[in-house]
């Protein structure tokens, strides 16, 4: 089940205000997917995601496959019971993660086979597979199986060569017979949830053109953008940004997988994106980097030992508020500058860090969680009111205001 | 200052209900005080501690003074401040960290010099410096700078050996001296907390006689029992807990400092103890062991894989109750048992830890501060009710019925 509802268009991009209706729940979009690799986003609570408005957060395949198994998510009746989350989840079909693995795998028509990296198994993964899988898990959306086209090879005989174009031809073939085979398959299993075609092409407008109109044909309930984020440079990764999206079914949800920056997601937004997920807030979080309405800052610098005000005093997170949030969703914490308690200071969290204490990353999660779910909060009510073209000016400047 | 109201005793033991007021608030006893080393309790928030019900938190004065500072110390005001945490603080004196470096520190008379475990400064603390650190905490309650007499000797030339009369008679009158000066230098420094002297002998109840009875004529406002938990076989730490604790004075608290297991708070509460601290439950969930009110828990083990119940269907907690606590301290959340609907299954927990998520132990941090704070909250009514005969022999059946 999937109902996609556009409820506002920008005038001055090909921004959305959308409504995605799920078998575990509403989405509104534009939003950001909490990355939850292995039945938990990194460093946070359930509780602690709905505190800060959590819509939908997304589930590895191919590390759930792994570990715990498919026997335990069977058991408990899939993911969502596993990990305590009762909102829509969205999971990846593992045809990226098997890809990653790089020389330990092999790529043919049919699937992929690998070596388990847990311990050594050896395994095959197909379109119909991971269809299985993602059936047993009961995701919200389903991504198809696909092969995501390098930016630079890392085959043996082309190894640290820029993908070509009939590289690039030969892999969106291939993802798109495979998404014929998902759909199949999809069907077959009678998966009451939504199955999502990928656009692929690699850095080839005219690729991606072709793989969005077959992809189109097979009319998904939905569409993803895949193949960037890989290594490429960022302006290679804005070129297809620019080109794909706003070309894909308006009445349909679009999400651009693995990407990316605070500037990345406004800028998706305005090219017509809806659906963002990325792994960035929670990894910096975990090596001390935190994101804030005016610039990135690194907690680790000396500068901050004796820093007594919190990492953004217009933040209502936690960590910088302090304040108990409101009820679930409504985070009605009141944030430092409006003469709440306060959270905690940098002098604090630089001191959490060079401890190596957990409630460091603990805190930075909860932050740069909030911070990624809020600026999508924030665009959303900016396309609500009519006003993204100067929402997008405003983050602009902020941003690059400095901490 | 420092207000310890009795308000019963128990007359099938040395058990004792009491109230202690504080410069930051009411500490109803018994009481466990979770250890924030650090200026943190291992992998939980402030906000999650309030939620279990936790009244009193340790720091510890070494580690502080290493990091961050005294400076930084000194710039927020104290630690509580610092880490924000309103309720009351209880600091330790340095001694005990000092004492185990080993061979890396020389005792003597004047203090203990040492090399810095941080940055390898050559260091020097003494009884007056102690309480220079811990009035620039300003905790709430201040202990004095004492010799922590060992069981078995670390110094080079009598390694190995047992601890002799003699040798514990010798530090135990160092620790009395040492009392003098802090109390001396407290009393200068206006310090407006509380200073508890530490009972010290070894365990040679003769000594711990003469010591604690030196120490109830320098009449300070609380004492603790130390140089216990220090590595001595659990019948040797009885013996000296059921000789010393209800020997002080009855209209004091008593602090049974480092101790211990469920077993050994119960234990210790029947031999009149008032006060408890220990890393057992944030140390052991790190390690995946969960303290149930039905006996231990190793997540590790193979037969969690596919268990779906929560930890301990009776508990409360965020982790076994799921629900949402209620307001801070009341603990409303509605146990899995009674129809709450249910927090995290031991499979879940037994994944998390098998994949190295930080929720593993942020989960088992929470359940087993809970566990043992709801133990005490416990032992209180049971001794409100007059009931604490009954409790014990339940407390000790659950435990031993197995999880």
């Amino acid at each position: 089940m999937l109902q996609f509802d556009l409820l506002t268009t920008d005038p001055t991009s090909h921004a959305r205000r959308g409504r995605l209706t799920l078998n575990h729940g509403v989405v509104e979009t534009p939003i950001f997917m909490p990355v939850g690799t292995y039945g938990t986003v990194k460093g946070v609570t359930p509780r602690s995601l709905e505190d800060m408005g959590a819509q939908i957060i997304l589930g590895n395949t191919f590390h759930l496959w792994m570990r715990p198994g498919l026997d335990v998510m069977a058991q408990f009746g899939g993911l969502h019971q596993f990990e305590k989350w009762d909102k829509p989840i969205l999971t990846d079909s593992g045809g990226f993660q098997v890809w990653s693995l790089g020389e330990m795998r092999k790529i043919a028509e049919e699937g992929v086979k690998f070596s388990s990296p847990v311990n050594g198994d050896k395994l095959f993964l197909t379109p119909e597979i991971s269809m299985q899988i993602q059936t047993v898990l009961n995701s919200d959306i389903v991504m198809q199986f696909d092969e995501c086209t390098p930016y630079i090879s890392v085959e043996p005989k082309t190894k640290g060569q820029l993908t070509t174009e009939a590289e690039a031809r030969s892999s969106m073939e291939l993802s798109l017979r495979w998404a014929r085979r998902c759909q199949t398959e999809f069907d077959r299993l009678e998966n009451p949830n939504a199955l999502f075609g990928i656009v692929q092409g690699g850095m080839f407008e005219h690729l991606r053109q072709e793989s969005l109109e077959q992809l189109v044909d097979m009319d998904f309930p939905g569409y993803a953008v895949g193949g960037v984020s890989v290594g490429e440079p960022k302006d290679e990764m804005l070129r297809i940004m620019t080109h794909t999206p706003h070309r894909l079914p308006a009445h349909k949800p679009r999400y651009l997988m693995g990407v990316g920056t605070p500037e990345d997601l406004v800028e998706g937004v305005a090219q017509g994106v809806d659906m963002f997920d990325c792994v960035m807030p929670t990894r910096n979080a975990r090596n001390g980097t935190f994101f804030t309405r005016f610039g990135d800052l690194k907690i680790r610098n000396a500068r901050h030992k004796t820093d007594e005000r919190p990492l953004d005093e217009t933040c209502t997170c936690y960590a910088c508020a302090g304040n108990p949030a409101g009820p679930a969703g409504t985070d009605a914490a009141v944030p430092y500058a409006n003469g709440g308690r306060g959270g905690f200071s940098r002098a604090y969290l630089h001191h959490l860090d060079r401890c190596g204490e957990m409630l460091g990353p603990m805190l930075a999660s909860i932050h740069n969680l909030h911070y990624y779910l809020n600026l999508m909060r924030e665009v959303r009510e900016a396309l609500d009111a009519g006003s993204f073209g100067e929402f997008r000016a405003k983050f602009k400047a902020e941003r690059t205001r400095g901490v």
